[in-house]
């Protein structure tokens, strides 16, 4: 016999057992079922494509992150590390063929090469949500409202949006003439909640000069971090930023709409959230928990003017969130309200003394074909075996056939009916259901 | 401005616009639902893992096909190119955290650097469904209903699934001192459908000689290829092996089950049916769409003795098939049956004059509470773009706010109603779903 190979995986890859996957999976299905009751419809694309299109902006950091190789052909390729480039792409690619505008949802496996730690792998699902094609703020607000109604739909409702605009930044930066070193600024304001104000001001002096650097952390504090504060701090950065304008304004807009539908209470202006990324060019937003604040941003996401410019003349702009689906179930994980879930089967039917495997096999295709999930136990073992097994399974009902009747057992009290047809077997289990 | 990147993608991948997107994910909703009906759960692995292990059979022709590279961790990794060899891995991983018999079902992409061609793709989804820890009848039986059953589910209800015995045709080689040969002699007889019964048995011929090519074609060919020829097959099959086995009588407790649940006219008893692969040792099947046989397999599968033999000392026995989901779909296309739908949206709110974005965003969220999907058109366009893009999404009904009445449009009839509340209209557009 030749040597054993060791079944191991990858570091920062996961195998995922049942009860996992099962969470995993409600969770997506609740999370898909949002997305279509607001209008969004799917696609895909490639795992693999070309590095020219999902490096374009090849930031130091992102190209060592990315699994990259030449394939057998020669081709230099690499795994996505997100699911906006692809989508920027496909939107290039096939503008004439959507319609505008444009809401599509996107859940898939992305990779990255990162340090594998708490919360963070290797091979993780992302959940993006964006529409492209309209500048109102309508579809601002759409994007916030669907953030809190998917949340809630998977009962994370505990949560904190906080939300600010990247042009009224820009304007109180270039009123200052800092719009040059506004990338090294917006990575260091990004700081503020890992490392506190003093820490970021004494940075910020270094690249802005101390009276700046004093002005910035007056900026990004606010006048207050609760939904009631929101005219008082957005009046702050207006006057910090020169006036009243369009950006702003839009921010008044997108409030009202979240008041008009109840759900303004989970927001908050919060100027110091820039998102270091600097494709956002108008609203931007960070979700927290407020159980657990310090697992950082489970949706985030914002507006921008351009998504496909590298790819077509046409300016598209849009505006999308993504939900870090693996952070956010590793959260609930530790909050203890993860879903999990042993299995689907309703019923089992035992394999006991005399009986056939064929009247077996035909109760349960009919109990099926009445929407009761069901199994026969394949193998003529010892009663406790068979017990354990439906146990492990989380299964409620045990059926026994004996002489044309059927003996019901719930599994959980050992209460037991003996019925005499395979409907009467189904209208119990159905009837039973919570 | 920067030279324009061409947004192409990689031979053999595909992007997908929502209405194959959509028709693809109601498929997969409903073959998981018919999995979860017959007691399956589900796992996921990663996409990437040690070559060492998956390519553990390295048979050239895989080899080749596999997208393989070394990341920056200087590891050996290749992209999985099926869901069986991650499966037998997983097996070995977590035996003592799953519960046999386990029955797993795996929906995920998987990818091979095939040659491009109709209903070939480099990235494609697999769709598994194994039983693995008993050896029963039972179990063999239940793949091949839950095959029927699944495959009936989307709607393919006219398939031929052919079945045969590794065992019974192994004991035939045998008898002819032809065992050494076995893995030639099986590449050849797969060919039987591609190349015909001549071509096949000059093929042989050189392999095994002339006699021994003829007792091939005669064994291979069967004594009909009818569901009602099962006998007649079994026993020719028998007594060119050299009697009744356990393996031929296998064949005949699952005929026995196919018939108690009613289903066995879709099978038939085909002792071509080999499938290459080595590790099968039980029964084999293929299953051919009647109206397109040409596409080949669209579902397959087969028992074998030793799945993580590789990585664990158990023997651990199974029996699984799986559905080329993405070759289906295309035959389905060809066909002309594949599904397709435009979007989930049952109502848009249109922007109209003097309307307030507020009310309609609160009546959009007010429908959508009471289970209907709708969307409000964010920008004040003509109504004609207006109109447009609801029939591009394929929605029923235009919602138009007046003074605190709604007038509901059927979008096909082009018949209105008006009424005065959220709660009529959610019953006008519910009570005409069909």
């Amino acid at each position: 016999m030749s040597e054993l190979i060791q079944p191991r995986i990858l570091k920062g890859f996961r195998d995922f057992l049942p009860a996992d996957e099962i969470g995993r999976a409600l969770l997506i299905e609740k999370l898909t079922s949002t997305f279509r009751s607001f209008g969004f419809v799917p696609i895909d694309t490639p795992a693999l494509e070309y590095s020219e299109i999902l490096l374009r902006k090849s930031e130091g950091e992102t190209e060592k992150q990315v699994f990259r190789f030449t394939d057998n052909g020669g081709r230099d390729v690499a795994l996505r590390f997100d699911l906006t480039v692809p989508f920027a792409r496909f939107v290039a690619a096939h503008k004439e063929e959507i319609y505008f505008p444009f809401k599509r949802y996107h859940i898939a496996k992305v990779w990255r090469g990162e340090k594998p730690q708490a919360g963070r792998f290797r091979e993780f699902v992302q959940c993006d949500f964006d529409i492209v094609g309209s500048d109102s703020a309508a579809v601002d607000f759409e994007i916030l409202a669907l953030m809190k109604t998917a949340l809630g739909a998977i009962g994370v409702d505990g949560v904190t949006i906080k939300v600010s605009h990247r042009g009224i930044f820009n304007r109180f930066l270039q009123s200052r003439n800092l719009s040059e070193k506004s990338e090294e600024i917006l990575r260091t304001v990004d700081k503020l909640s890992k490392i506190g104000p003093e820490e970021t001001e004494k940075l910020l002096s270094n690249i802005a000069g101390e009276k700046n650097a004093a002005d910035i952390l007056v900026y990004i504090q606010g006048a207050g971090n609760q939904p009631e504060d929101f005219e008082a701090t957005l009046q702050l950065m207006e006057k910090m930023a020169g006036g009243t304008a369009e950006d702003s304004n839009r921010l008044r807009e997108i409030q009202k709409l979240l008041e008009a539908i109840g759900i303004s209470k989970s927001f908050v202006l919060d100027p110091s959230i820039t998102r270091g990324l600097d494709y956002y060019t108008g609203v931007v937003y960070e979700t927290f928990l407020n159980d657990l604040p310090s697992i950082g941003s489970v949706c985030s996401g914002g507006r921008y003017d351009n998504l496909a410019g590298l790819y077509a003349k046409d300016k598209i702009s849009g505006v999308g969130s993504s939900i870090g689906l693996d952070r956010l179930i590793a959260a609930l994980d530790t909050l203890g309200t993860a879903p999990a879930q042993a299995g689907f089967t309703e019923a089992v039917i035992f394999n006991t003394d005399g009986f056939s495997m064929a009247v077996a096999q035909k109760t349960a295709a009919d109990l099926r074909s009445r929407g009761v999930s069901c199994e026969v136990f394949p193998d003529s073992k010892k009663m406790g075996a068979q017990y354990a097994w439906a146990e492990k399974k989380a299964i409620s009902w045990g059926i026994t056939l004996t002489d044309g009747s059927f003996e019901v057992k719930n599994l959980s009290n050992r209460k037991t009916t003996v019925v005499s047809s395979a409907s009467e077997v189904a209208a119990i289990i159905i009837a039973a259901r919570t």
